[in-house]
């Protein structure tokens, strides 16, 4: 337990020294944010999802991030194209499979993706994280259905990991984390971080910047999901009662002041 | 003149109960803004532009957003093709005809999207709706043009509801909604709110919002336009000396905020 | 000195008086940012990037913004065409060449333009900027890498301005701008401006704002750069402690509080 919290809190200092750059393929809704996630967490972001360059600029970065949250026919081919190449130079592939279970094209996109691409990390709520583990689900958009909250989110993962041969995450009121052998559970955030779009997107940016600056991909997950999570927590004691557009700004500013000690002090992860 | 406000507070209780999913094909300009209120006064909002699952989506929502803020000719079709889904199902339809009267381009395209879909809501300035009105206009971008603030608000709103049978909503220092039997006037707001961008796109969400919620399409326009001039009052308190980046973040707490009470005891309406 | 100082602190005035039209060819990431910026400065943003209206709308414009932060084969003909009617009309192009020197799609990108469309201003940072002008790079990213900061940036931009007979500007810790006689160096600015994105696309629509204002274009782009380097000291002083979220806004804010007296009190400028 004690092992855990402290390779992420080392993960938080090591990433602001390596500042890894992280190619992100994701949508038009949350770029902004995902982008001053990375930065904020000392990683440096670069988006470009055009085939004509994806797999070039894939090969210069650490990490790739590819989130399907606002898909179309020609981002779905710069994701694939980049994937593949991450996969045959060992970059870090981390997969937001934002709304699979909403669509037939989502459906289709993330079958794809996974079929096409070995991904190191894959992190969705509920709902996705059920869909992708070949459960029945009943998603409502992109968040995570009430009907689905019945499947137990370690089974769900767990299954997730093995199917898929990766890390597996789920995040909600408490978070997952599995490779498989190990399992993190977080009790860090705050149910605000639902009224801010592009928590989830930004969660995975982070942990695209900890997959960029870690060896180990388990504690590149923890770490970046629990600092979204410490971060939900300081923002609402600065921001939450003034309104959601201060508290999702001081999301922003509370990632810019993780580091180790923060992380070790607030960090609420058991291992089971 | 206490019955509409008296509808519309109810309203804004009401949409944070239902929480409707609401579809947005919009622009990438704002788009961020106004995902985050719809969240804020309580809806769930999904943006999804590619025709491979427009339609889909929109079958899932109870309410469709169409904005031609960023046109282009692939959105184009997400738009028609939601648009009819929509219409076949009862799901309805807000359209903000961006910058209509601004270029061919837009002309066409808004006169596309009349054609092919119901429209239930209609929101604009002046300009836009006087063009779409079959007015001279003299348009320059996407704001109202000096010229065409010698029109008479009321009897555009009544021209392009009678047009297109919907309600037709003109927002600017004073807003006008009518469905072509009633007419509501709307005095709240601040001049500020045009030094942000995306206060109409995030004005079209909230509309969009409480279409979802509500039976009344008129009631639905009144409550959304009034909302954001609300907000646009109280982010004036809050941050309007700070400057505009201050002022835009307030605008988003302030809708956060808003329920029955708030509305009841500020909105500035007037039926005529 | 103090003549270059003042002739920035009337434009910083006259952009707010005439208020010009400014059409943006932009990235989804920054997009946003940039739109806000160039309201806050007293401009009025249009974005439209369909090669179905880019020409038209540059043409009722009074000033075009290229910028190839995120490109795509679609934008990359509306930026030429744009480009190509903004040189008919007479309309200044201020183009920023993103991670030029990062992908040859980019590279190819920037020929392609710089080829076909009369460029008023170029601004860059060292990487792309010594890319552009022939010399040997190695770009990390969007960022100036570490190894091109031992080119000078006084000759890096003459010849840039020499070979595309247009002003560069060069920016960083002190800005450069040329326009191959007069040089200013510009030591305004914060380094946290670099842990926001986009503050670089930010300056460059503060810089197509004024260059929709001022018919010298030297001094259109120091104007625009200085009130982004004072627009950092601002919102370091003012947000700097509380995290780059806070950050963010407050250089919006700021640059909201721009004008004649600010800019003349604040900026930091030398010929050379």
């Amino acid at each position: 337990m004690g092992t855990i919290i402290e390779s992420c809190a080392k993960a938080a200092d090591k990433v602001r020294d390596i500042c890894p750059l992280v190619h992100c393929i994701t949508n038009y809704v949350t770029v902004n944010d995902v982008a001053n996630c990375i930065l904020a967490i000392g990683a440096s972001p670069i988006m470009a999802d055009d085939i004509a360059e994806a797999a070039d600029i894939t090969s210069i970065s650490k990490a790739l991030v590819i989130n399907m949250g606002t898909l179309n026919a020609r981002t779905v081919e710069s994701m694939v194209a980049a994937g593949k190449k991450a996969n045959e130079l060992g970059v870090p592939v981390v997969f937001d499979p934002v709304g699979a279970g909403a669509s037939n094209f989502r459906n289709e996109t993330a079958k794809r993706i996974l079929e096409n691409v070995k991904i190191s990390i894959l992190r969705g709520n509920l709902s996705e994280m059920s869909y992708l583990a070949g459960l029945e689900v009943s998603t409502k958009g992109v968040d995570t259905s009430e009907a689905d909250e019945k499947n137990d989110p370690v089974s769900v993962a767990k299954k997730t990991a093995a199917k898929y041969n990766c890390v597996a995450a789920i995040t909600g009121a408490v978070d997952t984390i599995t490779d498989g052998k190990r399992v993190a559970r977080i009790s860090n955030g705050h149910p605000y971080l639902s009224k801010v779009t592009g928590t989830g997107c930004m969660t995975t940016g982070l942990v695209g910047s900890f997959a960029g600056a870690c060896d180990d991909m388990y504690t590149a997950a923890v770490t970046g999901i629990a600092s979204m999570g410490i971060a939900g927590e300081f923002a609402y004691e600065n921001a939450g009662e003034i309104g959601s557009g201060s508290f999702h700004i001081s999301i922003i500013d509370a990632i810019s002041k993780m580091n180790s000690q923060v992380f070790a002090a607030k960090a609420k992860i058991e291992e089971v």
